[in-house]
């Protein structure tokens, strides 16, 4: 039986055994992981949440790696979370990647932790931040969200953050395309890494070109930030950029402004939870599968059993 | 005020004028919609629906175009539904491809529809699968969903058909990491479209390597086709194949499978929105801005006033 209040405290005073038990105690959804999330929610808030992302292979690891130094050298603390929604016969570029970070390690500043889709992919960016609300309420100064990112996923864990961080390579010129669904139009700031290679000039226009495009109602202009993360370069320029970044939504207001959403839409999704699992009884469940027994021509629509359930 | 009777006569009787107007009230989303919904239930499970996804430049719409041809000359008449999750201000190509179909338009066993997104993204693939249902209750023997698929809406459009097809360009074959977030899962088709270029056999094995790991449980091992789409090369293959999946779902279950799930799904959503709409009165929407207006430290965690509101 785990003793909640102490492993709050444990939490509170950035013990690394205790964080990692509430990490653990939300990855696997047990019972006491609402009641911790509940108690601590509290002591959160005071965290910088960068989110990484892009395509596969421009780098993004490295890049964590590089940020997780300077960061480091301002003194302040970072977290970590490697989000990896690909399924199981895919994932092992990911993990070579994290290796990378060992060194890391030895570092008491620094926690990194690794997340991967176990069954539906549904859970994994709720999960994501419910862990950086851990590292948030023990007091890391920066939790960074690394996701190899594909879809919707992806979008839900950028919109758990405070800064989105885009990565691309000169190569991706061709992929702006690709990101149609919603990461253009999220971006506070685009990484064209490996910025020696060719087409770096040319990816820099067309990414000024798409942003001249966007709705930009507020304080703050997307930058584009040229680095070469195997070479540090540009690294210094990139975390200052970050750094402003929050800085600027902070006196804005907009920082507030995001964490009010994100609080407004867990207490709607876990609402939901509840009414889903107060109506779904064994009598609900039976009367769905006898309309599924029946041919569809003599089965009542969706609308009307929906309609017939719910009135009751 | 619209005679919903007297509409579903015209579906019915594949009058494309109602078609039109069907369409528009369920793009809308007006009072009308689930009314109409509701009762065109029963004339919906004959159509075969057919998903083409694949990234930008994969040749998508030429295939779809060679694919139209293919089935109306085998006397079936087919309804396309372009799909378009893009955001306003990048979707050009894909309207620019859709006029490559316009000689399609004097065929009156060819339906062509696109739908974009207007505000959340969440709706458009539901609103698809309703644009299919009255598609499929007139008599539509081939559905057609064809989309420049990213993410989870993609996935999601996948999940409504029968037979998923995946295209595939030579050039692809450093992306299959990039597909992870589940298409390599759900496809039952590879194309390999532009197959006369360089890369072919590179892609043909890599896809080869990947189906090996995947877990198949079923009577049907995806299949990968080579095409030339714009020469018209492998379609009747192509087009052969499809059938041949449709048939042998059909006899197996798994298509009677898939739409019990599609069932089940979409009765579960609709008792959703119910509670949803019913909960969140102006009462609880205060509650809920009464704890925004408190600091975080003061607040009631998300977590503790769902309960308190649930519980009311």
């Amino acid at each position: 039986m785990i003793n909640i209040n102490e492993l709050i405290s444990g939490i509170l005073s950035q013990n690394t055994l205790d964080i990692a038990k509430a990490i653990s105690i939300v990855e696997n959804s047990t019972i006491e992981s609402h009641s911790l999330l509940s108690k601590i929610y509290q002591y959160t808030g005071k965290a910088h949440r960068i989110g990484i992302t892009g395509p596969p292979g421009s780098g993004k690891s490295t890049l964590t790696d590089c940020l997780i130094k300077s960061f480091t050298d301002l003194g302040k603390s970072v977290a970590i979370i490697g989000i990896d929604p690909s399924s199981p016969f895919t994932d092992g570029a990911f993990l070579g990647d994290r290796i990378r970070m060992m060194k890391h390690f030895e570092n008491p500043n620094v926690f990194i932790r690794s997340m991967a889709t176990r069954g539906s992919l549904g859970g994994l960016a709720n999960k994501s931040r419910e862990v950086a609300d851990i590292f948030d309420a023990s007091g890391y100064d920066v939790i960074i969200f690394e996701t190899v990112g594909v879809g919707q996923i992806e979008l839900d864990v950028m919109n758990a953050t405070d800064s989105i961080l885009v990565v691309l390579v000169p190569e991706s010129g061709d992929d702006i395309q690709m990101m149609k669904s919603g990461l253009m139009e999220i971006a506070d700031l685009f990484v064209i890494n490996k910025a020696d290679r060719d087409g770096t000039n040319k990816l820099f226009i067309a990414l000024n070109q798409v942003l001249s495009l966007r709705n930009n109602n507020a304080e703050w202009f997307p930058l584009i930030q040229k680095t070469i993360a195997t070479k540090n370069e540009g690294i210094k320029e990139l975390t200052e950029e970050i750094c402003n970044h929050f800085n600027i939504i902070s006196n804005s207001g907009e920082l507030s402004h995001k964490s009010e959403k994100r609080y407004s839409h867990l207490t709607h999704q876990l609402i939901s939870q509840k009414q889903k699992i107060e109506f779904w009884d064994e009598k609900k469940k039976n009367e769905l599968t006898e309309q599924l027994k029946m041919p569809i021509t003599e089965r009542k629509s969706p609308y009307q059993l929906s309609d017939e359930m719910y009135n009751k």
